[in-house]
């Protein structure tokens, strides 16, 4: 690969010696992890980093040598999408701790833009291209891509050509319903994002994950108390009005997106319900404009858009190995304030 | 400049027929307008194209001769922000209408990738950089950039060399109140999003549209009617509790952003009162994911990305004038049910 330069060995040993991921020893020292890095796990990874002497020689290298090798991120409209925009800022990290530069090209999903631009970044001589999609689907890559060092990111290579980084759609939801399950509850409703029938990979991961938990629970899966949603909180709110009219209502609603849950609270509210007292709530994505900002804060889970991103350039310059299905990124539980044991005994 | 291309006259014949701005030609043209242009609108523009029989020749260009000609844009972490990420999209509208392509790198704001970043588009010959910034500010553009064509979008650059282009937050905060004094309100609070004395362009240029609006109208502004807040929902919320305890409370609030408006809505839920029968509430950004889902639909002003990011590429192609102050692109008036007749005399 053009451009390439490798990682110094000592990056392992600072997420060793800290106890972290490489991920995050990469955001703190590149200062771009936010509020979303502990300021303990800040402040460990940057003594471990002393302690050991550690620099980001590949940057300082690039620094002093000129002009820095390049990797091509082309997305539809991920680069302008509010949230996904975040697996920029992880590609970008990992990117630089190799001293490399991500050019990204917003494509709008226009063909004609999108083959001007992969001819634009090999003409240019990207290491090789990171692949992007706004949502989880399964595409097809260009042919100009098939010979070029490729990394289709948030979807998966239909043909199985590229590797592929995609959530961990069915581990979410299987964690979001446990967690349900954990605080006692046992009539459990879901509102999905779509009808799984769609085929789209997170209706029908997060579904299979909500089965999956209940299945391992020894309860059945009762059909009245799953709802086809649109992923907008107009249908949180009707599928909650639909559920909770039920004569035997759910004592819990794992919304399979945030902005549903948002709508399951207006419902509630509407119904003289409050969350987490009469109906517990969890969602899917971590919204930053939103999950924190609910009253009380949503539980949920998070679509990891920064270790995506980071993991994309990750495997674009270390991996070589030909994909065996597409690298699923966990998505971790994040703890607000929606989830309480039940306080009455339903079905 | 290198790399530049004119564009064809026709384009402005289809905007005359069509009764629409170049910008919204583009849009509908690239097929990247989406929600924000009318369905009749978008029609009359096809219908305009198809009658002077317009083609996007330049785009067509440069397809059959090869490799598009390139324009930078370095932004600090707009490129992964929610919602500001608009303006890279409508950028690479207003480049591709020229069959130029939009090589974006996202810094974080570290200042090492900017210089990287900046060294390597100009070594590939990009025609000119937008530089581009997360909130509006006055900024110092780095010294590589002062004899290369730049304009800096979304901020002020400080010592005036190059163009910019800023939201008109003045015009905004003006038509925000007005807005609330047409519906018939005379005793109008103020939730802003940072003390004006922080020298925050949106906080000075909202509050002081505020004050011109209440003072053409003959009023005086109250203090005890203005609340600085920090941009974030609690602030709304305990800003509007403050403003519904006095013993003239406000018929009407202008929330300096809808994320203040959303704590607003929370906060008189909390009291019982109604939006807008109660309580007339105007917002600011027209935050896509949450200005249309609160109940009732939040009426506000739309920060206008698309069109920013369109006008920076547009002058950095065609204007070579110097600066005389920032371009002010004006916010639109969104109108939706969060204003009403006061139903109560106040004051």
């Amino acid at each position: 690969m053009t451009g390439r330069r490798s990682s110094t060995a000592t990056m392992h040993q600072v997420a060793a010696a800290a106890g972290v991921s490489q991920a995050t020893v990469s955001l703190v020292l590149n200062n771009t992890g936010g509020s979303r890095v502990a300021e303990s796990t800040r402040l460990r990874v940057l003594d471990a980093a002393r302690t050991l002497g550690y620099r980001p020689n590949a940057a300082a290298r690039t620094l002093r040598d000129g002009t820095a090798g390049l990797i091509g991120f082309v997305g539809d409209v991920v680069a302008s999408s509010p949230f996904a925009g975040r697996i920029v800022e992880g590609a970008q990290a990992r990117a630089w701790e190799d001293g490399l530069l991500l050019l990204t090209v917003n494509t709008g999903g226009d063909a004609g833009i999108e083959d001007a631009a992969i001819e634009a970044l090999l003409s240019h001589q990207v290491a090789g291209i990171v692949y992007a999609s706004m949502y989880h689907r399964k595409l097809t890559i260009p042919d100009s891509l098939i010979d070029v060092p490729t990394v289709v990111l948030n979807s998966e290579d239909a043909a199985g050509l590229a590797r592929s980084i995609v959530p961990d759609e069915v581990g979410g939801g299987l964690a979001a319903t446990q967690a349900l399950l954990d605080a006692g509850h046992r009539r459990i409703g879901l509102i999905n994002i779509e009808s799984p029938s769609s085929g789209l990979p997170a209706a029908v991961g997060r579904a299979q994950g909500y089965r999956e938990a209940l299945d391992a629970a020894g309860l059945d899966v009762d059909p009245r108390l799953v709802w086809d949603g649109d992923g907008n909180p107009q249908a949180g709110f009707d599928g909650t009005l639909a559920l909770m009219a039920l004569e035997a209502p759910p004592t819990a609603i794992f919304c399979a997106n945030d902005r549903t849950a948002w709508g399951a609270y207006q419902a509630l509210e509407t119904l003289g319900l409050a969350v987490p007292e009469d109906v517990s709530i969890i969602g899917f994505d971590n919204q930053e404009t939103l999950a924190p900002f609910l009253r009380p804060g949503l539980t949920t889970l998070e679509l990891p858009f920064v270790t995506m991103g980071w993991r994309a350039v990750d495997t674009l310059l270390n991996d070589s190995a030909q994909p065996d299905g597409p690298e699923q990124v966990s998505c971790p539980l994040v703890v607000r304030e929606s989830v309480a044991r039940p306080n009455r005994t339903a079905g």
